[in-house]
């Protein structure tokens, strides 16, 4: 049972890795940027979205589209909040998303109009970063509260991400969080990892994050 | 392919759920109580085990198995704040335990002189609550920094828990987080959950429940 798992796992991953390029391409020939935003539950994906969508609107076209396991208040509070196109997508239970299910959320979705378009992945530490969405670049999230050893307990998410973005550092008062640490510790899993400090709620450190983007968005 | 991957991923559960039920007779037969706890990353699962293992090990022989990815910062801290027999498991990549894994770990450790088995499962809010380990019952932590919102978004986890462990509360103030709909939410998903609310660093609402588990240990 375990030989057939890993071989079926290994045949997926190869398959979604085919997709995923696939995917790239065809955004590509429609002038559109996607970042693929992953981070654990509660971490603050939509509020940092919220945050930097509101300083990117007046530059690019933007979509989102939400990734959930059930609910859809994420997609709601985003358009609320920045006016911008959202869709929610729901995974039936998954707990990451494939290439797959990316481009089929996409043709639903409509990119006629779109020049950067978000996705925020499941909460989960884990089994996103497994799986290449496609996307042109990963941005993962850390808050302050999950404390600064998660770059040693979950290696692929810190490993596949370009940007890592520690969140809600109006709180480190209260937390026993290390950033020096936390930067040693991420750097070990990927020594090109460009790290940000936000709160996103004080808009503190999003207009670096903010340029840095604006700086590779094709 | 999607076929495939559902009808190994039936297979698995059903192999899963038939090798739990075996682990289950077996503890009983060796007078083990096995307490699954899951929770996302850095909810607080480690610190609430220092707290309450401390209150319990007067009374219980209890051992603790660690469940990570990567890293053993878990299993060490465990052990010098409780002195209780500790292993660290590592999952070579996997987001969660199987009975099987659990089984194996189960072995190495040795449950000889133990009366209460504390499983740490990984820290991840969706994939181990589809994996029953064999355990007796689940215990799921939810903290506030992660939202009051998250039993809309991760129903499974909720749903299979018959205790649910708000922590984190001494951080109340300064997260929106609405303790009255978080208990509804949780009821929505499960009618039954016993909730219970704590901050392990300030010993507050631990004894609470450490009495309820006291009262279902067989």
């Amino acid at each position: 049972m375990d030989y057939q798992v890993i071989k079926v796992k290994e045949d997926v991953l190869q398959e979604n890795s085919k997709r995923a390029d696939e995917l790239r391409k065809y955004l590509k020939s429609k002038g559109v940027y996607m970042i693929n935003v992953m981070a654990s539950p509660g971490s603050g994906k939509t509020t940092l979205l919220v945050n930097i969508i509101n300083k990117l609107k007046n530059k690019y076209r933007i979509g989102v589209m939400e990734a959930d396991i059930d609910g859809e208040v994420d997609a709601k509070r985003i358009n609320e909040l920045t006016g911008v196109k959202t869709i929610q997508i729901h995974t039936s239970g998954a707990c990451h998303l494939t290439a797959q299910m990316t481009h089929d959320a996409i043709n639903e979705f409509g990119v006629d109009n779109i020049d950067l378009l978000f996705l925020e992945n499941v909460g989960n530490l884990v089994c996103p970063a497994e799986f290449d969405t496609g996307s042109n670049i990963n941005m993962m999230l850390l808050s302050v509260p999950e404390g600064d050893d998660k770059p040693l307990k979950y290696p692929l998410m810190f490993e596949v991400s370009k940007i890592a973005v520690i969140t809600k550092i109006d709180t480190a008062e209260i937390f026993d969080f290390n950033y020096e640490r936390c930067e040693q510790n991420i750097h070990k899993r990927n020594p090109d990892a460009k790290v940000f400090k936000v709160s996103a709620l004080n808009d503190q450190g999003t207009d670096e994050l903010v340029k840095y983007l604006e700086s590779i968005i094709e």
